[in-house]
């Protein structure tokens, strides 16, 4: 059978083709849900405001193994840059083009053939399989993953082990999986001064000379050392505005934003405390909205890892090595109901980019990781 | 005669009345030339792009006093706030209420009532009499003052002595003037970075991480300790401005308005030489787009100074305090050709704002402040 025609590519084609542009689902899940009907799956749609959310389970029994990933995909961004349409799927030279290609329809099309394939051979496997998908993972995350999280957590449904579809290689399928995040806090800060002429500095507060010394200690800190699953912590100012445009007016605020990606040597309380202490210091009139967007989260190395590892070194006979470097995922949302998450994807090297790729032969070597790491878990 | 109708204020409300929102001259310069014309002056309307301006002078002799100022006034703003409508000239508990009241059609009627009344008695003055008017003073400068001394410049016709009617006068009329002016250079500054994804800090440079500590050293450097005549230079960032809007990015650059007020301690080049310096040691990726908006100037006490200050003193029994803090004006075009340069105007209090006004008694005084400088000077 060649590739063009293999049930994990014509699956990922047909959901490329649908174009779920965030928080927009298209009917991708309509179609999951049509496969796992077939394979016995329960399919509850969760719809809150404009997310389309599926939980689906097969079994009722314990320990539940759910995939979990999103049907949204990042907007197309500038469609001349693009050498084929982004959402008409093209195969050229091994590689199926298309957005959402890695990030994550790819791997949903691998969760689903694996599923079904598994189902087929062990029917009576122990423990249940379930599914989590939303549409909002690429938009503000509000009514996706955590509501269905909520929903679950109110009827005591609990996942024990949970496989994130994200793409986590980097330079080869399996290289790398992501057994942890980082936690994320942002601060929108306004320092407040007092406005006047520039000529008359006598009778002003600058704003922006009583900022810079504290934003300079602030972006200098060392926060923490990491540990051995996390690199540091690291403070970021992504943003500081400050002026009424003209020239010869010291304008009367400052606001920056900024944000911390933070090892579990940290809390969000910690953080806090360090930053306000910094400002206090420093002697400023200001203010700070928090945003606190995730707590960090480890999977410590045991059974399930170790399961998803073994998977991978007989699928690509490499060894995977664990990460918690990178941005966000849903993960975030599952580990604090205390089940263990690990992100096991394609390579990530074209996400959210022109041109979005996966190379075929990485989904079909997805779907025996996925595959194997049921049999390994569930049999 | 009472204050209402005395000459001073008919022909400021005359002139409040006309319109002339900056760089608009409304008629005001064919009044003034007209009356001019009645004391034997030889007007010139010069004319440059959207700005009026006029050239008016009696005699062809050596010294040269001008008498210099705008016709200009800035925009109403919210009329709402104002009590009495901003064109329309308001007589109140002996303040006349009007735009321009203070700054400076009010200096420009008493101008002329004093010169009118100076050449009836002395006809056969000394030396000439001139006028330089612009409908521009308020807006950017371009094609007012700075053209018109260009064309003087250019046949070699000079300014000995220039009183500016600019309102200079804090609590009471006459307490002080000005007999100088700082500089002012303008900066644009752009810092360069690596634009990137906050949560790989180790693949971006973040350009408001660099900016911090060099900012917060040129706003704490001390530029020098003033002088006799001025106060130590002020550095001021009136305007910083880094980011995309998103939270997760990292900007690749980041800019920075600041000016600083000079003293004649320091120089333009002088003050572009630190400035790189700091930056330069900073080690940054930056460049600068300078505006150098004006050099110092300073009139030393001389014959001018003393025949303003006498005529002060004779007039108001108060004497008078020599200043060069707050803003510039346009003194600053025709003090480096030589000329001695002095602001003599009413109080400044509310110039700019909402209900401007002027006290009618002071609108007296001035007309013979001026008078009898004249007399001082040309007699």
């Amino acid at each position: 059978m060649s590739q063009s025609t293999s049930p994990v590519i014509e699956l990922t084609k047909t959901l490329i083709s649908r174009k779920s542009v965030t928080p927009i689902d298209a009917q991708c899940q309509v179609l999951m849900a049509e496969m796992l009907a077939k394979s016995g799956f329960a399919n509850e749609s969760m719809v809150f405001e404009d997310t389309t959310n599926l939980w689906s389970r097969r079994g009722s029994e314990s320990p539940v193994f759910c995939f979990a990933g999103h049907t949204d995909v990042v907007p197309a961004g500038n469609l001349d840059s693009w050498n084929t349409p982004p959402f008409e799927p093209t195969i050229k030279d091994g590689m199926l083009y298309g957005r959402g290609a890695a990030d994550m329809k790819g791997s949903l099309a691998a969760m689903l053939v694996a599923t079904e394939k598994f189902v087929a051979e062990h029917p009576d496997h122990k423990g249940s399989i379930a599914y989590l998908i939303t549409s909002d993972e690429e938009g503000p995350f509000i009514n996706g993953t955590t509501r269905v999280i909520d929903t679950l957590e109110a009827r005591h449904e609990k996942i024990d082990y949970c496989i994130v579809g994200e793409p986590s290689s980097t330079h080869e399928i399996g290289d790398i999986i992501k057994n942890g995040r980082r936690g994320s806090i942002s601060g929108e800060l306004t320092i407040r001064g007092k406005q006047g002429h520039v000529a008359y500095p006598q009778h002003v507060i600058n704003p922006i000379h009583k900022a810079m010394p504290a934003l300079a200690e602030l972006s200098s800190t060392h926060w923490d050392h990491g540990n051995d699953y996390f690199p540091e912590t690291s403070f970021q100012l992504s943003n500081i505005e400050s002026g009424t445009g003209a020239t010869n007016v010291v304008p009367g605020h400052l606001t920056a934003l900024f944000n911390l990606r933070f090892s579990t040597e940290l809390t969000f309380e910690k953080i806090v405390d360090k930053v306000n202490e910094i400002l206090t210091k420093h002697d400023l009139d200001y203010d700070i909205k928090w945003t606190f967007n995730g707590k960090p989260f480890i999977t410590e190395p045991g059974i399930f890892i170790n399961a998803v590892s073994t998977a991978i070194e007989n699928v690509t006979a490499r060894k995977t090595e664990l990460s918690t470097s990178g941005g966000t995922s849903d993960g975030r949302f599952i580990a604090p109901t205390g089940a263990e998450v690990i992100e096991v994807g394609p390579c990530n090297a074209t996400i959210h980019q022109v041109n979005e790729s996966v190379k075929c032969a990485d989904l079909e070597a997805l779907v025996d990781i996925y595959y194997q790491t049921l049999v390994h878990v569930l049999t």
